[in-house]
């Protein structure tokens, strides 16, 4: 499973990042995912190896701006492309579907695909098949927000047919109710459990996405077993005490004590503040470095802070790693 | 005047081009005007020293999303910014008035400046007052598309302080009146014509920026005094005679002939299709060069192909000169 940041700024875009987005990949299907849209997002999409007409669902956190303006391009020029006729879900908060619908209407956009809309109101299972199940979960914000928690389902260990075959066990029938695990009998009298033949099944994966939300406890009772928590961080405790208004967003403290606490072996914070620069060097206010220092002194795991284009992959053993960043120039602020 | 080429491609934006947009800047005040606004076109002014609170007139061609797509995000950034309280006027067809409230409404989001809507329908003036004036034209395309048409008044000529002075006249009233080219006389009988006091008057210029069109000739009756004209060139002649579907657009050729038969000066082309590349070598039918090979074979006048970040000056003499472009790197296709 892999994590494409393609935007990770709170609010407007900076010279350094874009507004928020966030694309998912899995290793064993070539359709995507999509996590929010500000503004921009194609332009980024364009930037990267994923390829519009295999993005098959989109889930929208929030309707602000900075995470859905860019919908409605990604959907027109999806449209234009060849190989795009399959449909599109997207899954947000009441409002998406009137969101989308107009602008295309009034924008005299006829895409040559169907879109679904699963408008949410509640925590509650959004999608689920046999691969995998997405719940949205409430959060607390100035307007509706949700977290989307990504459970892969186990899956099955490999059937050894050599195993089966040595034993002397013909394929067909039996090699299916073997591989489902069940017991089997064969016409010699000779009986054979499907477990002894089959290989560890593979864990699935959890993973939570949130959206803007002052109050990261309201995910506890999700991040228990979760591989990867992937949170806004828009400002520090500094800066957000002495904010004349004061939206309604987490601190690096706030996210880093509650992945603490619920021992979350992956944190990945995002949806920073275009005060915070990663080009201003460590003793500076305005730096980047202020997030880490803050989170770091809480959260003993593994802490990751996203920048545009960064690329994080996670294992089947729930190791997640940086695969790709983007270099970024350092100056005095 | 500047022309600040923020995006020139057409229907979507690729690595090298992003979807349509132009800035227009005066030498004598501060605040700008924007012609369309692809998504991502915030990015793109990011990207330069245009300030978005001092953006107070934007006007819109028409609706198709890669002209329009991008303005919710200017709007709600510009808001997020200081001093940008005052007014922003928004020409554009029917529609853009439902687009902008509908997109503010859904996505919660408060503007701290009012916007007004200019609705229009037909060929008029959309706006004038003491040192401008703007008309929009209709043209021809799949949906209602407009050129808007922006004429600077003539300035009056200096008032020469000085030769009055040494010709006895005291400053007060009189002054007033020779400015203005009237005719006084002294207490001493002396007779005085403001004509001789007031050099020569400046000019104003006209520039057309025209929408997507299909027939660049709708526009003759304004091209023959105009400094400099803008339109689309989406594709070229051979390009367009083998697409499958006839969108109504221009090729390289017909603007050029329009151009050429109307003697206009200063001719920049834009809005052009994702196939052409500024990469790829000349050689290649999906290059640059190809839409430029067709209009230099029609249009003798100074021909200019926009390039995303390109600047072209106008002085008050008409002379239109490119001031910045940022370097393209080509490479074989």
């Amino acid at each position: 499973m892999k994590f494409h940041f393609l935007g990770t700024s709170a609010g407007s875009p900076t010279i350094e990042r874009n507004v928020t987005s966030l694309a998912l990949t899995f290793e064993q299907k070539s359709s995507w995912y999509l996590f929010d849209a500000g503004d921009g997002t194609q332009q980024q999409i364009l930037r990267t190896s994923l390829s519009l007409p295999r993005l098959d669902k989109i889930f929208v956190t929030h309707m602000h701006g900075d995470h859905c303006y860019g919908l409605p391009g990604i959907l027109t020029s999806r449209g234009l492309m060849s190989g795009s006729e399959g449909k599109v879900t997207i899954f947000g908060p009441k409002g998406i579907k009137k969101f989308i619908e107009t602008i295309l209407k009034l924008s005299h956009t006829k895409l040559k695909y169907p879109i679904d809309f699963v408008e949410v109101t509640q925590s509650e299972t959004v999608f689920e098949d046999e691969n995998e199940k997405f719940d949205c979960v409430k959060l607390s914000h100035d307007v509706p927000s949700y977290a989307y928690v990504v459970q892969e389902k186990d899956r099955p260990g490999a059937f050894d047919v050599s195993k089966a075959k040595a034993a002397g066990i013909t394929s067909g029938p039996l090699y299916g109710k073997l591989t489902r695990g069940e017991k089997v009998t064969l016409e010699d009298g000779r009986e054979f459990d499907g477990k002894d033949f089959v290989g560890e099944a593979k864990k699935g994966r959890k993973v939570i996405i949130g959206g803007d939300n002052d109050s990261p406890e309201l995910l506890n009772g999700y991040l228990q077993d979760a591989e990867v928590f992937v949170h806004e961080s828009t400002h520090t405790v500094d800066v957000k005490e002495n904010l004349v208004w004061k939206a309604r967003h987490s601190t690096a403290a706030s996210v880093a004590q509650v992945a603490q606490e619920k021992n979350v072996k992956n944190l990945i914070l995002t949806h920073f503040s275009p005060r915070f620069s990663l080009r201003v060097i460590d003793e500076d206010d305005s730096s980047m470095c202020r997030i880490r220092e803050e989170a770091e002194g809480i959260y003993k795991g593994n802490l990751n802070l996203a920048q545009d284009f960064d690329c994080f992959c996670l294992n089947r053993q729930g190791e997640l790693t940086l695969e790709k960043r983007k270099a970024v120039k350092r100056r005095k602020s």
